[in-house]
Order: C-alpha cells, then sequence, then structure tokens
C-alpha cells in the first residue's frame, strides 16, 4: 500500500500551560508522515529552506519515511508559533511566517505517481488540486483545509471537494463552511458537497464520522498527560489513513476502525511537545491503548 | 429500591434556532424525576407557586413520580428564560425569576427519610445539605451545582462536598471550581475534596466518569434532531441514577453503563421542547438507542 502526504514542514514556537519549546519540527506533513509511520511506509512532499537541518530528514527517514520528495530551496522554512491557554483547547497565533511555504508548488517524483492512498493536509486548494493532477489512479484522497481557505479561497476549496473521497476539518470550520446547526448536520451538509465521508475534529472532545449511513461519534482518549495539542489534528489524520492503507475496503466498520486508530495515536501526540513522544513509542504501544481505549467504550 | 431527587421546578421560555417554546414546564427537578422514572419509581421534592396547574402534576405522577413532596406555596412558580445560539451549545439567560424557589427550604415526607438514593439538583449547597440531613442512612449521593454557588457559597460547597459520593458538574464549572488544565486533572482534582467519583458534562461533546481508578469518556449519542438541549443535564444525571438505582453496587463497569445510560436518555430529551419528547417515549425505546450506541462504539 502506498500512502503519501503533502503538506508543510515547520519550525514551531509553542507555549502553553505545560512548557514551552522553541522552533521544534511541526508541521502538517511532518504529523501527519510520523503517525502514519506506525502503520506502514509513507511518502513525504514538502518543502523545506536551507536552515532546515539533515537530523530533521533523517529522524522522518529512520521512521520509513520516504522522504525524496522533499524539495529544499532557497530561503527560511515555514515558522509558526501560539500559545494555548489553560484549557489547552483554545490556542492563539502569535506569529506566522510562511517564508519557502507561501511559493510551494508541489511535485511529486515519478515513483510517488502511482500513491493509492493520498492525503492533501491543511494547503491552498489549487495547490491541493495540483497534487491530485499529479497522481495516476488513487484509491482514497483525502484532504483537510482551514478557515483561511474557507474565506479566502472558496471556489477553488468547492471544486476540490467534488475531487475527494472523504474530508477531514474541525468543527468550527465545518459550521464555517456550513452554515449549519449542529455538527451531524454540518457533516451532512459537507456530504452533499461531494466527500463520501466527513471526519469532524473537535480536540480534546473527540471526532465525529458521517457518511451517507453513518454517523459515528467516538471521544478523545483521556490522557492525563496533555503537554502540547500542537499536531492531535494531522496525527490523527495520519493514524486514520495509516490504518485504512491496510485495509482492503472502507466500508463503515472500518472507517469507525480508522477513526479509532486516529484518536489513540493522536493521544500520545499531545503527550510532549514536537515529535518527542512518538518517538518513544512503537506500534506495540499504540495497539495497548488501542485494546484500553476499546475496553472502555465497551458498555 | 427508592430514590429522590430534590431540586426546581419551573416554567421555561426557551427559543433555539430550531423554534421557541413560552412558559413550558422545566426545572432541573422535573427533568430529572422524568428521565430516572423510564428506570424505576421516584420520588420528588420541590415547591411550586400556585399558578402551578393541577395537569403538570398529573403529568409527572402519571409517571410513577411520588408527588406528595411537592409544596405549594402562595407566589408564582420559578420561571427562567434563555436563548441558543446556533451551534446549540451556547447558551445566554435572558431572566430568571426564582420566585417561590427564593426561599426554598426542603421538608422531606417522613416515608421519603428512608430514600436510598439521593439526588440533589442544582441549589444552594447550604440547602443542599438540608436535604441529607433529612434522609437517614442513603446508599448513594450524587450532587450537582453550578457557577453561581462555586463563586458565591464556596464554603458550603466545600462542606457539601465532604458529605456526598458523587459530583456531577459541567466542564466549565469544574475548570471554576478546581483551576485546573484539562478535565482529567480537574476530574482528579474534585476526587481531592471529597467524591468518590465526578462526571464532568460536556454538553453535545458527552460525559466524562473520573474515579480514583477509572477515566472514562463516552461522546454525546449524535442525534441529528436537536430542537432544545434545555435540561440535558439534569436528564443525564435522571438516566444515570434511574439505572444506578437497579444495581446492586456501584463498581467501575456499573458506573460507565450508568454514563451511558445517562447519555442515551438525553438524547431523547433534546429532540423536543419541556418533556414533549420523553412523554412519546417508553423504556425500550431507550434501550434499542442503548443497544445502537453500544454498536457505535464497539470499534
Amino acid at each position: 500500500m502506498s500512502l503519501i502526504v503533502v503538506g508543510s514542514i515547520a519550525f514551531d514556537s509553542v507555549e502553553t500551560p505545560a512548557g514551552r519549546a522553541d522552533d521544534v519540527l511541526g508541521g502538517s506533513a511532518t504529523y501527519f508522515a510520523y503517525a502514519a509511520s506506525f502503520f506502514g511506509p509513507v511518502r513525504l512532499v514538502g518543502v523545506v529552506g536551507q536552515d532546515f537541518p539533515p537530523s530533521y530528514r533523517q529522524l522522518l527517514e529512520k521512521r520509513n519515511i520516504d522522504m525524496s520528495g522533499l524539495e529544499s530551496v532557497p530561503g527560511r522554512t515555514f515558522r509558526w508559533s501560539g500559545v494555548y491557554e489553560a484549557d489547552m483547547n483554545t490556542r492563539t497565533t502569535r506569529s506566522v511566517d510562511l517564508n519557502v511555504f507561501a511559493d510551494f508548488d508541489p511535485k511529486l517524483p515519478p515513483a510517488f505517481r502511482d500513491s493509492q492512498f493520498v492525503f492533501l493536509a491543511n494547503g491552498s486548494p489549487a495547490v491541493q488540486m495540483k497534487v491530485l493532477d499529479q497522481v495516476t489512479r488513487p484509491r482514497l484522497v483525502v484532504a483537510d483545509t482551514m478557515n483561511f481557505y474557507i474565506d479566502n479561497a472558496h471556489a477553488e476549496l468547492l471544486q476540490l471537494m467534488k475531487r475527494i473521497d472523504g474530508m477531514v476539518l474541525n468543527d468550527e470550520e465545518a459550521y464555517m463552511l456550513t452554515k449549519a446547526s449542529g455538527l451531524v448536520d454540518a457533516g451532512r451538509r459537507v456530504l452533499t458537497m461531494g466527500p463520501k465521508f466527513v471526519v469532524l475534529k473537535k480536540g480534546e472532545h473527540g471526532a465525529m464520522l458521517i457518511t451517507p449511513t453513518e454517523i459515528v461519534a467516538l471521544p478523545a482518549f483521556p490522557t492525563d498527560r496533555v503537554v502540547d495539542p500542537t499536531g492531535a489534528g494531522d496525527s490523527f489524520a495520519g493514524g486514520m489513513m495509516g490504518y485504512l492503507a491496510t485495509q482492503p475496503n472502507f466500508d463503515g466498520p472500518t472507517l469507525r476502525r480508522a477513526l479509532a486508530y486516529g484518536t489513540v495515536t493522536a493521544s500520545f501526540n499531545v503527550e510532549d511537545f514536537s515529535l518527542n513522544r512518538f518517538e518513544e513509542i512503537t506500534r506495540a504501544d499504540i495497539d495497548a491503548r488501542f485494546k484500553q481505549y476499546q475496553a472502555m467504550l465497551a458498555i
């Protein structure tokens, strides 16, 4: 199975009630790829500046992430800085410096064009569509988006939505996009816009899957060690797609289980800054926590 | 099993994106009692004014709710008015007229003093303790509270907390009470203040149970017919306590299942104004939805 992610690679500076970290490895593609790598090989396409250290590239390569789609160009890598409030669920962006990511024009290495599972991490819908133009025959395409593009690239986003199988977005974004009243309503409206399934991410409150025949709500795994929620959404998507890439079909029970794997994978990510917690664990830790999660939900 | 609830009975005027209702039957004890009555008999203690129609009393009596603790005094019944925003999860109170509830001094009929299961619905901690002084040997005491008492009756609330087995409160209240960072942390801090278990209600996001040995998060049942969330928290507590009152013990799995029954019971309540939806259903409907909920969570 060949899973590809296209998205941002960044240096993050984060302050949370639990501490702070400066200029640590982050970005949507980074978190997604690392999370998905627990389930199988991943191909990454992104862009970094000349300040990106070889050690970060190696960190990902060690994890079965094919970095041959990583473009290095003159300039500085994308930088993001933010602060989380006491409840860890509200964050304020302090600064965004797109740097080399501003002109990101993803070019898939020829060997990546046969990718069967495609995750278009948060980015401009026009750029996301450029990726789709380069994959020959994907089996499952899932895209993320954010408020900025809902407001400023609305027409392109609607075009993109007709070309994807699944969409992942957070609850406020779903309300913005659909003007719905209630999350189930929001999900149903997204389905009328193209995707066959939608996953609504609710941060510490878990996630919801909506398909034409199923409505599934799952709680977040209640870890008591929340250090930094940055990258939780992308780690969730990575766990979900990583699991799906090992499956023969994407029926209701499979999608539901993928949602659960995404949830459990993301719960590790929030336990430390950057990829620190992921670096400490193996697939066996994910499976052990998955069993705990199953037991908690066996009512 | 003898389950008693002491709390408010009110006329509510509610406006939601789905419509409006004026001067309809509401109040914490009302919602709790009706929800619990699906599981067994309930005793209600509360106060109403002379404007309270006999038909409302009969509506509850018909449901196996013993209304002999309902005091009727000169004056008007408690009135509350509020409006819900588009996402149905944020509400603004327009007016509160405590009326006869301002001087509520609960007196338990002698036949109620042997109640084994006690739910102290939202009210002043001093009044809640007066109820405890009147029950002889309860097996399980659970109390709800709210922001007003956390701020204005803090010392009494801390006293009350030492005398109860379980506490039910919503997430913002838990943060207010504990100054915690994260819900698990908040729950753990509540446990240090007295209760043996705490249930954190998160509205459309479900609920969390925290005991010294268990952390359980469950999602809300995702109904796509959200008309009026008023009373959801009390209906949740009613379903939970109603189920517990049928159980021989309150171990981890029993509490978890009680949380699930509370969740499912509350999901009906939000599907219409006042008690309208509850009046249409039977215990069989709750059990059928419970099975759906189990299936959704079987990952």
